[in-house]
């Protein structure tokens, strides 16, 4: 597709328009004024979407057996409370107290500070390349200037990383003020980024809406694992809504409040990360951007294979490893284009509460490189923490081939001495005694030794001194014919709203020998519409042959949209091509006469002609991605004799 | 399937237990001791519900071309008060002062009055047939008690239609208690069946959780209209989740406060409701309950074709009869037993507050007839309060083959005289006069010639009285060339949920030969898994044919799961007709021989062998749906030298 290459300036409002006019999304409640960071997909926005999720199901559940479970989306304030959201999961919001408006603290800095250094830089301009003596008074101006343009590109690099006490100082240092009214703001306050509802009519049970749908799957990990047979490594899957209550939500659908995930939560044995799989994806070539590199203030990007990068140490594992390379091949399968995607580490603060190691995958857009998949490594946090939490354990039972020796703590208690010194409290300290972990073991132990007593807790609270002498705690040599683990988390998880926008932006583009013609240029197999049926009037004698290749696109499951409107043909062509229909099927006087009809490629503008069955065949095979349509034009000559595309012939026919 | 004739009694909890254990659904956060009306999908749960919604989108959506779109679940207060949510969609309920529990006033009062008719009825046991003088005393109870009996059932046929007041008398005329704490219930209280939440930091943007998908679809009208190049009728499609917060929900998945929809929105020409492919469904056979047969209190049901329903004005128009058909038709095509299926006709007050007419789609379980599909007529409800309040036309134009002449009521101002009147004011009151609707103007009129003056209410509420002398209002003829009209909407609106777990129910039956074996009879097209690959033993022989066979599956996009667990071969079948699974390959020692292997269906337990590309073939056919398995017995022999459904030889098999 040479023409795409020599494609215009992207212009982003232009794109917007077109996808608003075409109705691929717009804001929700739009004739209530709209909410911001909500949006409805109109029907080739909700196809694209279906389409895309469909590649991805058959690309990662159905591959590999992924088991996808429905999970709910109002959770109780419990389980968001144990996984860490309700304290964590914040961002920090001011005020302007003179009209109350708010702002989300990070980003208000980020805008007013990056407008300083751009006025900054172009009220020095010129000084750059001059001495101090050409200059005069300006090159002092533009001296200090310097200084504090170096001050806040070092705070931009770092903003990330400030809690309430560094936004404080940045706002108070830097005097940041709302732009609207020139006052000072307040704060910065939490604000958790959860939707918040009750459940049920007690007015006592808070839940929210999930901001992940990682947590409905850990809590299922026990059935999960019993319904695979107890067999390990396995991922389970869910697909569905999550909400994040953004401060002020800006950037269309990279940053909205409700959007469509895709989540895969891999289940591996920490002692054994190896991924059986991993030789089918070492040779895949990918960028990468590592975190060593991002801390010398680089943006340097290495491309190398997968295997390679596992080999030198970039990849921790070959399950990481793996599920980053089939990350890759998912996005360059849906039409991502790969010079526009890289895998970015995330830096050690600015990871998530509950991940050890986080790659995102990264795609260029008008907005910079945007996260569009995060694969993070949650180890065991998750299982651990709910586990610590409900008393039921989360784990993996592994049947050893040969029984193994291990040491483990005992706690033996000399009942006949310790009974009479707690009487009827005897049970509820043995039961505590009973829950202590291996690290409660071991404190206890050396506050024995240390203070020749312990303090035990038990359940309702109370606390009992035990002497020293009453009980022991050893180390003893054990073997076990089972060893029970709490497995590790890998987590690829898919910002279905963010994959779809960024390849749009990718497919789109300006004819060059016509500035207002735009395509969008999806690949046939995530095209929301695949083929469209244009009659070359409203002569109903061509009204049974369209009906007819309606039903039989129908029932060979290719989606097709009829334009019979009395538009020139050419006009009906441009604007599909601004739907990325990828395939126009037109029906003339000659289809009426001998059945054959014109075939058009989009990105070409092409034809070929032939019959109906040849054309219905070759549309199926091109909109399933089995052939290409350079395939067909080593079987079909190109068709020029009536090009639907020039004005001149588009007048005769509409003239019919 | 003679054998499910012979279906022992169904017993729902050895139903539930079994789609517990095969992990169909559970309760959602079961760690965390659950919450009641909300369920998490196990895998074949999901995978059954994907396929119910992707017949379902076949059936409707591309058989005719329907827009689906996808629109935001959280709705802001507005949107939904204009639309009556925020007043009408509720529920009552009473509070038990002694504890504080809650109930639904409706059901406690059911439960309760049930019960009391049942305990009358058996201490009267006996009675009915004797004569006074045999009973004694006894009989002068049982007579008093059928008294209060007859009191209740009427108070029962009547319940839906009570309001606050109508419950509020039964609870204290008929003592409604607590049957826990006995103590009498106070209340009823309103409570609104919608989850609330907050938008934004702002705490002055209420929003709610939708209670249905058809708001998000109204609102996005004429874009969907403009998208269909302005076309009559055509449909809008929402296939996600809604929410109630019921107030105390039991009865499984029939009743939750999370669940999935997919509610059909066609819009249609008010003046002529004809649908032109009525003609393809007019002969389908279906039974009908009237309203009228209901209103007789009784419960009779009819059967006749659409058609004829229409003839004989049981249902209004073709277009409502033609959805009647398809929901009909696509029941059938999922597998619900056709002799539990009717179609029900709404009461007047039983009907939702924007409904003119309602037909459901009942399916019977054991928890009696349910609703599972609603197909309501809306008329122009919607689309007329949302135009209202947000002063946007949602308007057809049509552009009128011939100019057509309509009777318009004007109104005439006489500015001369009006100007100085009013002053300052004059374009307010002209702009509140340019608002009125053709019954505004009426009224006025009306008023004019009653009163000799009119007071108009302007935008900011003020009053402005003026004589009749100074306007006039008249009727007077008009040649239009566009008619403009609000569409009116019929809704058929399906609870995947709901239809799934009856689906089940229908699904469900126990081998007659072995009351332990219960199986799962979904067809091949909606089972979860379509097959079961199942080595003989654990030898690794078998490895590498399970492997390719998988692989083939695969590539063929059949879903199966292998079996591999060192269980006995039928116990490894039994437990997949537990699942569903509807054809199982077996791999045995003459495989690696001769590459053949042994295919079973599910019902009938009879098995075929052939090649390994025979018995894909086959496999592929069947799962699809276009061949039945008695169409394979007419190819193939049946295979009976290795019954592997036999426990003896299961045995042998397993001491290899």
């Amino acid at each position: 597709m040479s023409i795409k290459s020599e494609n215009p300036g992207f212009c982003r409002s232009r794109l917007e328009e077109l996808l608003k006019k075409r109705f691929f999304y717009c804001p929700s409640f739009e004739l209530y004024g709209g909410v911001s960071g909500l949006y409805d997909y109109g029907p080739p926005g909700m196809a694209l979407e279906q389409n895309i999720l469909e590649i991805w199901r058959k690309h990662f559940v159905h591959e590999e057996n992924m088991l996808e479970i429905g999970t709910s989306i109002v959770t109780p304030h419990e389980v968001l409370e144990t996984s860490g959201h309700v304290y964590k999961f914040r961002d920090w919001m001011c005020k302007d107290p003179s009209t109350g408006e708010i702002f989300r603290a990070d980003h208000l800095i980020k805008e007013i500070l990056k407008e300083r250094i751009k006025k900054g830089l172009e009220s020095g301009l010129g000084c750059k390349d001059m001495s101090r003596d050409a200059c005069g008074e300006r090159y002092d101006k533009f001296d200090s200037c310097l200084n504090e343009i170096k001050q806040y590109e070092s705070i931009l690099s770092q903003i990330d990383n400030y809690d309430d006490k560094g936004l404080s100082r940045v706002i108070e240092e830097h005097d940041i003020r709302n732009p609207q009214t020139n006052v000072r703001v307040e704060g910065p306050v939490a604000f958790n980024l959860m939707f918040a509802t009750e459940i049920g009519p007690t007015g006592n049970m808070t839940g929210y809406l999930r901001p992940e749908t990682a947590q409905g799957q850990f809590l299922n990990f026990n059935k999960l694992l019993e319904f695979n047979n107890a067999k390990m490594p396995f991922a389970s899957v869910v697909v569905g809504k999550s909400f994040r209550n953004e401060i002020s939500p800006r950037s269309g659908l990279l940053r909205v409040r409700e959007f469509t995930m895709a989540e895969i939560e891999h289940y591996v044995d920490p002692l054994n990360k190896d991924h059986k799989r991993f030789d089918e994806v070492e040779n895949v070539k990918m960028k990468f951007l590592t975190r060593e590199i991002q801390m010398s203030g680089k943006e340097e990007i290495i491309e190398m294979t997968v295997g390679e990068a596992v080999f030198r140490g970039i990849l921790d594992n070959t399950t990481l490893a793996y599920f980053l390379a089939r990350i890759h091949l998912f996005l360059i399968k849906i039409g991502v284009n790969k010079n526009k995607l890289r895998f970015r580490q995330h830096m050690r603060n600015e990871m998530a509460h509950y991940a050890s190691d986080c790659w995102d995958a990264e795609l260029l857009t008008s907005y910079g490189w945007i996260e569009c998949v995060g694969c993070a490594d949650r180890a065991a946090y998750d299982l651990t923490v709910h586990s610590d939490k409900t008393k039921e354990k989360l784990v993996v039972r592994e049947l050893l081939s040969k029984p193994m020796e291990v040491k483990e703590w005992v706690v033996t208690v000399d009942k006949k001495k310790i009974g009479p010194l707690l009487k009827k409290d005897l049970k509820v300290v043995e039961q505590a005694i009973s829950s202590w972990s291996n690290e409660d073991k071991i404190r206890y132990r050396d506050q024995a030794v240390s203070e020749g007593k312990i303090v035990v807790k038990v359940a309702d609270g109370r606390q009992f001194e035990i002497p020293s002498s009453l009980f022991t705690i050893e180390q003893v040599k054990k073997t076990i014919s089972v060893r029970e683990y709490i497995p590790n988390v890998i987590e690829p998880s898919f910002g279905i709203g963010r994959i779809l926008y960024s390849l749009i932006e990718h497919s789109y583009w300006i004819r060059s020998d016509d500035i207002d013609r735009c395509v969008l240029s999806f690949l046939p197999i995530v095209a929301p519409v695949k083929c469209l049926l244009v009659p070359l009037s409203n002569n109903s004698a061509f009204d049974p042959i369209i009906d007819k290749l309606s039903s039989e696109l129908r029932r060979l499951g290719i989606s097709y949209k009829v334009d019979d409107s009395s538009a020139a043909i050419g006009r009906r062509y441009s604007r599909n091509d601004e739907l990325g229909t990828p395939f126009g099927i037109t029906v003339d006087f000659q289809t009426v006469n001998d059945g054959s009809l014109t075939l058009r490629e989009r990105d070409t503008t092409k034809q070929i002609r032939a019959s109906e069955k040849e054309i219905l065949k070759v549309v199926k095979e091109l909109s399933e991605g089995l052939i290409s349509w350079d395939d067909v034009l080593k079987d079909f000559p190109i068709f020029n004799k009536q090009n639907t595309d020039t004005p001149e012939i588009t007048d005769l026919y509409t003239r019919e």
